[in-house]
């Protein structure tokens, strides 16, 4: 058995832990699929490098409302696809390459398995190899969650993993979910010129973000797409190509691709974790302590497998702790997911911080409502805009923030800032607007 | 002589500080030209609204780039024009209209002028009025600076003031001066189908901007106009739709309409203050302590006329300071310009705060500089952008910040927050690189 100094597994946000500090360690990588992990090869960065391009469709689109005079004559999707990951497989190639060449790092492409307390069995397609490890990471990730109708009709499905690749654009596309992934790739396939039609269970696409973001979003999109809400899928019925969903009503889809984006499991219940000692939520996700250290001796965790918050700049920010927490086992960072923004892009943007709405309820929290619109503020004047808003929960007296939500052009840009002036006529005033309408 | 509790000389600005606590109070505000100043009417707002409807145009023209097959028919100038001071001039009436009936305010419209210690002559269409006042608010803004050689040809020209109402757009337009407001209507008046020269006694357009920022600018800007830089304007010519303007190097330059943007002055000079006894700076602003108190017992200025920083966000938070130092006259509160956002909005925006590198070279200052590209993040590949970026400025050691300047898409709302989490992948991420890039 070959023996590491640490062992990685996941080649995304794992891959992030392995900086120069490390260069003096036997260290080795244990990737199965892409290197980059989902954020690079099929999610955040080809998702928003589509989202910019259907934004700019939609600009193009919308152009008349300027007294522009435009028309949009089509959005060559093969073209998009191809500039996109042109662009991300060579990333992917030169991180995998540049792991591949280095002295210090052996990289593995395989599904690792635990066979023991920190021992491993790779299995690649050029053969099986065990290994051990002083220190392990895992960082394997999540992936789609498929639903029971959906993986039992052995019919064809497409999820974010894949979706983004295809060669053309269905005419009539079906997306299964209401999350901020659905939402995001319904305006990239709609600006594609698909007709898209969403089943989701819950009566508001965006369920989980404040509900007057949830609310005001979907009725925004209900004049794009074909909503289907408070709707469970029963079945998938007819042909690869000419599909037809049931929902629990009776009602019935027809659609040409399906796309699933329910939700994501993490990778966990592929690891043989019991083997090593590492115990799992039950929602699957690897138990870990601030210091992000698993109930195993050694074994550490981050990103999706583990993490409550499962995003990429979350994930980032456990790299760093790992990293550090590795080769400090005296002095333990903590990784703090108390505020982490997060935004979905959309047409409009939405981004949020801290609690909604409905959890300061729920917590029983004493608070106070700030709510201001793009259309308030001269720059919102500039882009028409008639929907956008910020809202703002604080606690009564103190006005401490307990959480911000954005929905309008450039929310992901609009963090609270700590600055004493706000630019005139800038998109931050709406957010000066919402600090100011919480009163004194 | 009719006499006041308060007399605020400026509906711009000025006529902010006259909030709901001063309606026990006999106040009167004079305003010679149009309620909500410059700002509203020929400043911030309109241009803003411009500059917006110019980035839809160049997004259009430039949506090839995203394999977006789109096709710019024209910007409807006269349309677009008439759905920003529709909606402009509406909100100048309804401002008048709102002061003009409440019981608590005079409205004054004609130009006064100092005729002693706060009192002042009034001068309107309908008559002179003297009035005299316990305290008096000078917020009379500035205008438009006009150099000797156009001023003595008797030919017509536009300023900001005029030029955003002309009623069709020239095809060639001369443009005097490279600052900020000469960039931002090249930008509205190119998009609108101009020609542009613009003629510039420095090297680089927007000189007061980091040196980065200016030297870049201007080179990704050579490509769309005529520069005529290093070169003074020594004489106009020709006719009326038909001008030649003659350069210090014996060049000329033919164009249809010449737009003077040259910088702005304060309007001190016509107020005839030194009969109330205030003083001015050299440059002509009215001389204020940090309480925004003149020279003169009683007298407080605010804005253009007086600011260090001419900008609408510095006179809004002027105007709070006035206000509140009136009504507290034991309890007086500072105006602090330390840091001071800024924007320009061209295509890419422009923003800036704290000092330029030019300004700690000059101050002896020792610093590091941190400079990021929005190409190294991946909103920035979304956007396929290949020349904005962020440069800080900061102390060696303490990693103080210094200045920060941004150049690129959102710039103006990108300023620096204090939170610990960076949205994934938004373009908050390039002012992170550029802090991490100032190193430990």
């Amino acid at each position: 058995m070959r023996h590491h100094d640490l062992v990685v597994i996941g080649a995304g946000s794992g891959n992030a832990v392995v900086d120069d500090s490390f260069a003096d360690l036997d260290v080795a990588i244990v990737e199965e699929r892409w290197f980059g992990g989902t954020c690079l090869n099929a999610g955040c960065i080809p998702s928003k490098m589509l989202a910019y391009t259907a934004q700019v469709a939609r600009t193009v689109r919308e152009a008349g409302a300027y007294d522009v005079d435009a028309e949009l004559r089509a959005v060559r999707w093969r073209q998009v696809r191809d500039r996109v990951f042109g662009r991300l497989d060579t990333e992917r190639d030169s991180g995998r390459q540049g792991r591949v060449q280095q002295d210090s790092v052996t990289v593995y492409e395989g599904k690792a398995r635990f066979i023991g307390p920190r021992s491993l069995r790779i299995e690649g397609e050029h053969g099986t190899v065990d290994v051990s490890a002083d220190q392990i990471v895992v960082a394997a990730g999540s992936r789609p969650s498929i639903p029971g109708p959906v993986a039992e009709a052995g019919l064809p499905y497409e999820t974010s993993d894949t979706i983004m690749r295809i060669d053309a654009p269905p005419r009539r596309l079906a997306i299964l979910g209401g999350g901020y992934i659905a939402a995001e790739l319904a305006e990239v396939f709609g600006a594609a010129g698909c007709s898209v039609t969403i089943v989701e269970q819950e009566e508001r696409l965006l369920g989980p973000q404040d509900e007057t973001v949830a609310e005001r979003f979907t009725e925004l999109v209900r004049s794009r797409y074909d909503l289907r809400l408070g709707r469970e899928l029963t079945g998938v019925g007819g042909r690869p190509g000419a599909l037809r969903l049931s929902l629990d009503d009776g009602s019935t889809v027809d659609a040409d691709m399906l796309l699933v984006a329910v939700g994501r499991a993490p990778n966990s219940d592929r690891l043989n974790l019991e083997a090593a000692g590492i115990a799992t939520h039950d929602d699957g996700r690897v138990r870990v302590d601030r210091h992000q250290r698993t109930t195993a001796e050694g074994v550490f965790a981050l990103g999706d497998i583990c993490s409550p918050v499962p995003l990429k700049h979350v994930a980032n920010r456990e790299a760093k702790v790992v990293a550090h927490n590795l080769r400090h086992p005296d002095d333990l960072v903590a990784a703090d997911h108390d505020l982490v923004p997060a935004a979905v892009f959309t047409n409009p943007q939405i981004a949020s911080v801290g609690a909604t709405e409905q959890e300061c309820r729920d917590r029983g929290l004493d608070y106070v409502v700030g709510l201001a619109g793009y259309g308030d503020v001269a720059y919102g004047w500039a882009m028409e805009d008639t929907t956008g808003f910020c809202k703002v929960l604080a606690e009564p007296g103190s006005g401490r923030l307990l959480g911000a939500h954005l929905m309008g052009a450039e929310a992901s840009t609009l963090t609270l800032a700590e600055s004493p002036y706000w630019i005139h006529p800038a998109l931050t005033e709406v957010v000066e607007n919402a600090l100011l309408d919480l009163g004194p």
